[in-house]
C-alpha cells in the first residue's frame, strides 16, 4: 500500500502546453441531478470546470438548468429526455461521469444502460452515487473495466461488493477489485483507492469538517475533471482524492464545517500552487 | 435567571469525533417557505447548513427550489405536494423545523398536522413562525413536548400563551412554559429561553442593526443544525442563540444593518473560532 | 440652493433605539419588473434591502421572483396578478415606490392608478421611471403630494412638467415644482432636488462612471429605504441622493464603470461609516 | 504586423466626459443563448456590461432569462420570440452582437437574417460563434462590410473563408479578409486581427489556463462593450482582444484555469488602471 503525498500532486498537475485550445484539456459529460437530488450534479459540474476540464456539458433535470447556468455559465446543459442529443454528446465525450444525484427511478436506470453500452475503448467513465446502486441491484457488466472507475461510499460498496462493513477488509476489498476490473475509490474518512490488486493508493488526509451532504459529488466531478485533462491512469484518481482531502484540511483551519462548494472554489488557486512547485 | 456567556459555545461547539461521515451530524429536514415568503425558508437553510448539519432536506412550494440550489446545492429539496416522498423523509430526520414563510393555507395546515402527528421519541421538532400561529389557533398538542422547541416572537407568543404584551413578565412566560412543557424561545431585543420552570437563559447580546426580516429565520435554522449535530438539549439551544447574537454584534461593527444571509456566512469561522479556544 | 455635504448624512442617518424590532425600520413596497425589465426592480428591492428597510416587498412578474429569492431571500414577493394580497400587502405599507422596469402595459396603468387611489396620510409614495412617464399620460392627480416623490431623469421631468431640455432651468423647475406640490428628484450628472420653491437641494457628486443602466432604479430604491426607516421629510431624501453619489465616487476610484449593485453592496458598511463620525 | 502592446489601451480607453448619461456609452444588444447553450450568452453580456456599455438588452431562449437577472440584474431582456419588440430594440441598438450559444436551429436563421438585413449604416455588428456557421453555409452577404466584425476561431474561419488549417497562412488570411470586407478577429493561442488588406494586429499575450468553454464568449461580450462606449475602429478592437489576454494573464498566475467569467469582473479594475495611466 502507497501512501499518497504531495508528489502525486506534482507528478501529475502538469503545465499546460502552451500550443493548446479547450479541446486540448478535454470533453466531460456529467449526468444526474433529478428533480429532488439536483444539487449533487450542480457540485460535480462546479468540481469538474474548476478543476480545469474544457468543455463540459450536465445532462439533468430541466428544473436543474437555471440554477446550473446560474452559478456556473461555464457549463452547456441538456436535459434527461433529449434523447438524440444525448447520443450525440456521449459519442464526443472523453470522460463521462453519471450517478450524482440520478435517483433511482427509471429514467436513471435507462440513462445508465445507455451509457454502459455505449462506452467506447477511448472513453473513461465514472460510477458514483445511485448509479453505483442501480448497477450493483441490476447486475450490469462493464465494456472496458480498466477505463471504469466507481466511487462508492461504504454501504454502496457493500451493494457493489456484496461484503458487509465488517467485511471490508483491504484484503477482501483488493480481491472484489480483481474480480470487478474496474479501479475503486472507497470513500470513508481515510479513502483507499484500489486497481489491479496490488498496487493501491491509501490517502491520510482529510478532516470531520468534511463530512457534509455533497462532498462525494465534488470530489465525483474533480476526478472526471483530472481524467478529463491529464493522463488517464490510476495515479491522475489519486491526484483528485488527494488534493480534494488537502483542500479540505486547508479551509478547515478556519472552519469549523467545509461546505463542498468552497473546495471546488479553491482549485483554481491550488493546482496552480502544486503546478508551479512542480517546476 | 442564567446569563448566556462565551461559555456555552465552548461547552456545546465540540470537535468533532475523527471516525465520522455526514450521517454523524444529523439528517435536518425543513419545512416552509410558500409561494409569498419562499426567502424565510431559503435562510433557515442557509443556516442550518452552515452551522454543519450532516444532511439537509427542505420541503417548500417548488418555485423555491430553483433559489435553494442556486444559493446552496448543498440542499435537497420536496415539494409540499409530494406527500409519499415527504412521508419517508420525515421518518429519517433527527430534527424537523417547520414554519419559517409556511404560511396559513391549507396545505400549510396539512403539514403541520402531519408533522405533529408523526413525531417519534427520537425526534426534535422545532415550531417557527406561521406553523406557531397556526398550532395556536387549532389547539394542537404535541406528542413528545420535551423534545419540541417553540422560537415565537412577541406577538405569537401572545397567540400561543394567551398572554398580551404587558403581562408577558419573566413569572408569567415561565408558568406557562410549563403548561405547554415544551421549550421556548421567546425571541425580543433580548431574547429568552423557557425551559423546566425555573432554569432559563437570557441572552445580553443583539443589536438594533438586526431588526430586519429573515434574522428569526435564520435563528431557527441555526437551532435545527445545533441540535443536529450536538447533544440535543436546552445548552444547545442557547448556544445557537447566542451566537447568532454575537455574530450579529461582531458584523454591526462594520455595518449599518446586518443582513441575515451574513450571519450564516460566518457561521464556519466562528464555529470554529470557539471550537478551538475550548481545546 | 443648498449643495449637500457630508453633513446631511451626520444629520439623517441616526443610531438606531436600542429597543426596537423590524417594524420599527418601516415595511416598504416596491412595485415593478415586468417581463423585460425585470433587473430594475431587482435592484430597487437590493438599494432598499441594504439601507436598512425593516420589511420588504416586491410585487412584481412572476418570472422574477427567482431572481430576487436567489439574489436577496430577505425580499417578500406577490405577482402582478394577486389582486386580493396585493391589496393588503398595500395598506401596510409605510413606503411605496412604483416605477422601476413596470413598462406601460395595462397591468401598469392598473397598478399605478390603484397605488394612487389609496395612499393614505401617513404612507409616502415614490413614483419612478415608467410610472412618471404613465402619470403624465394620464394626467393623474394626488392624494397627497406632499408626502410624494418623483425620481425623473431629464426626459421623464419634461414629460411630467411639460418643460423641454432647454427650458429645463432652476427657476422653470421650481415653478413646476410648485404646481406638482409633490418632491421632485430630478436626476442628472449633477442631480437636484426640488421641495416647496425655495429650498431645494443640488447634489455636487457623482461621476460618469455611474452612468449605466440600473443606477436609477438604485437611487428610487436606497429612497424608499431612508424614508421607511428615518424622518420622512425632503432631507432624508438628499441623505440617499447624497450617499448614493458618494458611494459611487468612491467605487470609481477604483472602477471604471460603476455597477449599480456594488453600491448597494456597499451601502451597509457607508450608512455605519457616518453614522459613527456623528456620535 | 503590429504586434499589441499596453499602448493600445491608453490610446482607446479614454476618460469619460463628465457631462454623460448612460446613452453616452452606448446601446448594445446581444442574440444568442438557446436551450442548451444558455450560459454563451450569459458570458457575452457579463463582459459587455462590466467593460462599461451604458444600456444592454439580451434576447435568448427564455430559460436563459432567469440566470441572466439573477447574475447581471442590469440586463434588459427579450425572448427570440417577441418579433416586434425585437425589431423595435434592434433599431436603438448602436452595436448588435450575435452568435453566442444561438445554435444553427431555423430560429437562429431567422434572428440572424434579420439582424443582417436591417443593419444601418450606424451600426456597428458583430457576428460569433455559431453565427458564422450559419453565414457561411448560407452564403449571406453583409450590408456594411466595414462595421461588421467576425471573431472566428480556426474552424469557423474555416467554413467561413474555405481555407483549411493550413492554408491558415496571413498571406491568404489576409486575402480573404479583402474578400469579405469585414473585420476579422481569428481567435487561436495568439489571436491575430485582420482589416484592410495590410493594417493587422497580432496579439502577444495570452496563456493556456485560458483554454475552457466560454473565453471566446467572454471576448465577444468585450468587443460589443468596447465599440459601445469608444471610437468604432480596429483599434478599439484591438484594445478588447489584448486586454481580455492581458487579464488572463495577470488571472493565471495565481489560478490553474482561468475562468471567463472571472475576466469579466476584473474588468472594472483593468481599464480604470489604463485609463489613469493614460493621464
Amino acid at each position: 500500500m502507497t501512501q499518497l503525498t504531495n508528489e502525486i500532486l506534482h507528478q501529475v498537475i502538469t503545465s499546460r502546453p502552451e500550443n493548446s485550445h479547450k479541446g486540448t484539456f478535454g470533453r466531460a459529460v456529467l449526468i444526474g441531478g433529478n428533480t429532488q437530488y439536483g444539487g449533487a450534479i450542480l457540485m460535480s459540474a462546479e468540481a469538474c470546470i474548476k478543476s480545469g476540464a474544457g468543455l463540459t456539458t450536465v445532462i439533468t433535470a430541466e428544473k436543474n438548468h437555471n440554477p446550473l447556468h446560474t452559478r456556473l455559465p461555464e457549463a452547456m446543459v441538456l436535459d434527461f429526455s433529449e434523447t438524440a442529443l444525448i447520443h450525440d454528446v456521449l459519442k464526443t465525450a472523453d470522460i463521462i461521469l453519471i450517478g450524482p444525484g440520478l435517483g433511482l427511478d427509471k429514467d436513471a436506470l435507462s440513462l445508465l444502460k445507455q451509457t454502459l453500452k455505449n462506452q467506447r475503448q477511448d472513453q473513461w467513465l465514472i460510477i458514483d452515487g445511485s448509479a453505483i446502486t442501480l448497477f450493483s441491484n441490476e447486475h450490469f457488466s462493464l465494456n472496458y473495466p480498466a477505463q471504469t472507475v466507481f466511487t462508492p461510499h461504504q454501504a454502496e460498496w457493500e451493494r457493489l461488493s456484496g461484503l458487509d462493513f465488517i467485511h471490508q477488509t483491504d484484503e477482501n476489498n483488493r480481491a472484489k477489485q480483481v474480480l470487478l476490473g474496474a479501479k475503486i475509490v472507497l470513500k470513508s474518512h481515510r479513502t483507499t483507492i484500489y486497481d489491479e490488486a496490488v498496487a493501491y493508493y491509501h490517502n491520510p488526509l482529510g478532516n470531520p469538517g468534511m463530512a457534509t451532504g455533497g462532498m462525494g459529488d465534488t470530489l465525483a466531478g474533480m476526478i472526471a475533471g483530472f481524467l478529463a485533462q491529464f493522463e488517464k491512469n490510476i495515479d491522475t484518481i489519486g491526484a483528485a482524492v488527494y488534493l480534494h482531502s488537502l483542500i479540505g484540511d486547508e479551509l478547515a483551519k478556519e472552519n469549523y464545517v467545509v461546505l463542498p462548494t468552497a473546495i471546488s472554489s479553491a482549485l483554481p488557486h491550488y493546482m496552480k500552487k502544486y503546478a508551479d512547485e512542480r517546476n
